[in-house]
């Protein structure tokens, strides 16, 4: 969920995405101050880190990183601070800078109003140990966590884990389970002690709920539907419907949970604790702004850009490479065109609500 | 100097501006790695910090990096490594992200040959503090700080304070030498006590030389010219010729030193220490290849791009923002091209060559 090419201006469809997405992080956000009081002030001159893994263009936690500065300017006028916000190598990092430093529009931002606050970017991948050992003090993540290291393998009658069943989704499943412990062990290092975690992933809840599957259509179904009817109509071809998934894998409050509450595992080892969990959803943005206005046409040309921005790769990456690159975007632009007239047809079965694991871990004092 | 948009491969003319650059950052390079021996590495877990100043994309500092990281390594297994490159928000992060994670073309850097190093970009001016109060071990700038933090004025008879004079050039003169101490006074607070920071910037050296000019045409004087060409034959108007300036201002090797050799003054109070300064020239790697080939169109195709890299954002800014975006690049395609045809006429009078004062400075310990 990235927001980065969506203005943080506007009204309406076009500023949803945004809405949805800080609503979330708003919500992780309250968790993490209800902790606050718990955080001391690093001993001797280290600075104080925030680090927003996956953070693409920074806009929505702005909100959360300017109170974090805030409450920490009470405590201290003089304690520096560094925000270090995280994300792949392709990120719009230039975005990022710009917004921090009010370039973009003028409106000045935490790094203007408050002075020892230091901003930086890491373009690497959080299944790496990204920053100094023990220097991060509170580490905050929504929405982003889902994405795999790497696709475990493919998905014979589907392009999501959640369609996957057998033995596929037992090889996405293990996947998934390994990544979440690497995520966990790096973070592990990367906290100083007394430091405090947030996270907020989407998840299969007590329900069987997940992203754009919580009653009406299901969103991945609808995905599937759509890819293997051009597959029959001979579009695509079989090979390419068969190689096409998400690198994604939506775990449950307990998956999620487990390396944490299992006092043997590497994680409870690493000095992990967990605090709190719990599964949230969040109504989809687009389908609440379509029950107020009622234009179907209106809300499929705003819900399925918005399913484009963050699919669209991995269904260009199903089609076959020796295809002229023309010939892969006029198939995608027709597999999202068949998504709008679907959603213009019967709007009413399509939302796309989030479905989070709300997530407070805290690091181990010495 | 901004190689961000240079291949690093290739040969002939194309990598020609890489070379150049390089050049430079390995004789600087040298500097440091001469004072290494006296750097120690940092008490407590505070990682070894390396920042670049003004980085562009990182390709030209990656050897000497590398060379860094090695020469921890030889003393410490264990180590951990910071490398934050700076640049302004707009610089392209993303490239430099990518490079240095392997992604652009598989080839693997230091950051992937060692572990515990962690990589990180910071998006903000270097008039402003960029990282941590005394958290820096070695801090480098190459061919950056010439770029002063706004345009001080205008220049009535030319476009660059190489070519103004009295109070025009005085006005410029006073701003740079503020800008210079204010470079300082920021760096003296990030500098670590013991840390070298090791320098390369543009200047104007004791024979009056300064870039481009080192006999043959004055490159300056050239883009002045036919600036003034273009204002005599009506494409542009004599305000627009006003108002255009680079923001620059080559400081001699004395004024690069006169703020570290005044005990008094406050960049010597904030314990910075001069420890060797000295210009030196490097031949224009564009006319050495001329002079080697012999085409002269070559050459005129291959040099008017390079000076347009980094030059074309201040004609750009000097024309009226009421003419429509179109006819402003259309006059500056056409003065590049006027710059074109005359090295195509005259080859043997044009070169670039590269004039820096270069300077290590180390910061004292407490």
């Amino acid at each position: 969920m990235n927001a980065s090419s969506i203005s943080m201006k506007g009204g309406g469809y076009y500023s949803q995405n945004t809405q949805g997405a800080k609503h979330v992080i708003d919500r992780a956000g309250e968790n993490l101050m209800a902790k606050f009081s718990e955080l001391r002030l690093p001993a001797g001159k280290r600075p104080f880190s925030i680090v927003d893994y996956g953070a693409a263009d920074g806009g929505t936690s702005l909100d959360l990183v300017s109170q974090i500065v805030h409450e920490i300017r009470q405590q201290s006028l003089e304690q520096e601070i560094t925000v270090t916000y995280t994300d792949l190598p392709h990120n719009d990092f230039s975005s990022l800078f710009r917004m921090i430093n009010a370039e973009s529009d003028g409106s000045a931002t935490y790094a203007q109003a408050y002075s020892n606050v230091f901003v930086s970017g890491v373009g690497t991948s959080f299944y790496q140990q990204l920053v100094a050992s023990a220097s991060v003090d509170i580490g905050f993540s929504a929405t982003a966590m889902h994405w795999l290291s790497a696709l475990p393998g493919t998905i014979t009658d589907h392009v999501h884990a959640v369609g996957a069943v057998g033995d596929e989704w037992q090889t996405f499943r293990n996947f998934a389970l390994h990544d979440w412990e690497t995520i966990l062990l790096h973070r592990a290092k990367e906290l100083a002690p007394g430091a405090i975690l947030v996270m907020a992933n989407f998840c299969i809840d007590e329900e069987g709920q997940y992203l754009g599957n919580t009653g009406g259509a299901n969103m991945f179904d609808t995905f599937n539907l759509l890819w293997r009817d051009l597959a029959e109509a001979g579009v695509i071809t079989e090979t390419e419907y068969q190689a096409t998934a998400f690198p994604q894998f939506y775990k449950t409050k307990d998956e999620f949970c487990a390396p944490l509450t299992d006092p043997a595992s590497p994680v409870s080892r690493s000095g992990l604790c967990l605090e709190q969990a719990y599964t949230g959803l969040t109504k989809c943005p687009y389908r609440a702004e379509f029950e107020r206005e009622g234009d179907p046409a209106a809300f499929a040309d705003a819900y399925v850009p918005t399913l484009r921005s963050w699919s669209e790769t991995v269904f260009m990456n199903g089609l076959d490479k020796s295809r002229p690159i023309d010939e892969r975007r006029q198939i995608v632009d027709e597999f999202y065109q068949n998504y709008n007239t679907l959603v213009r047809k019967a709007p009413e079965h399509h939302a796309m609500d989030y479905v989070h694991t709300y997530m407070v871990v805290t690091k181990a004092r010495d």
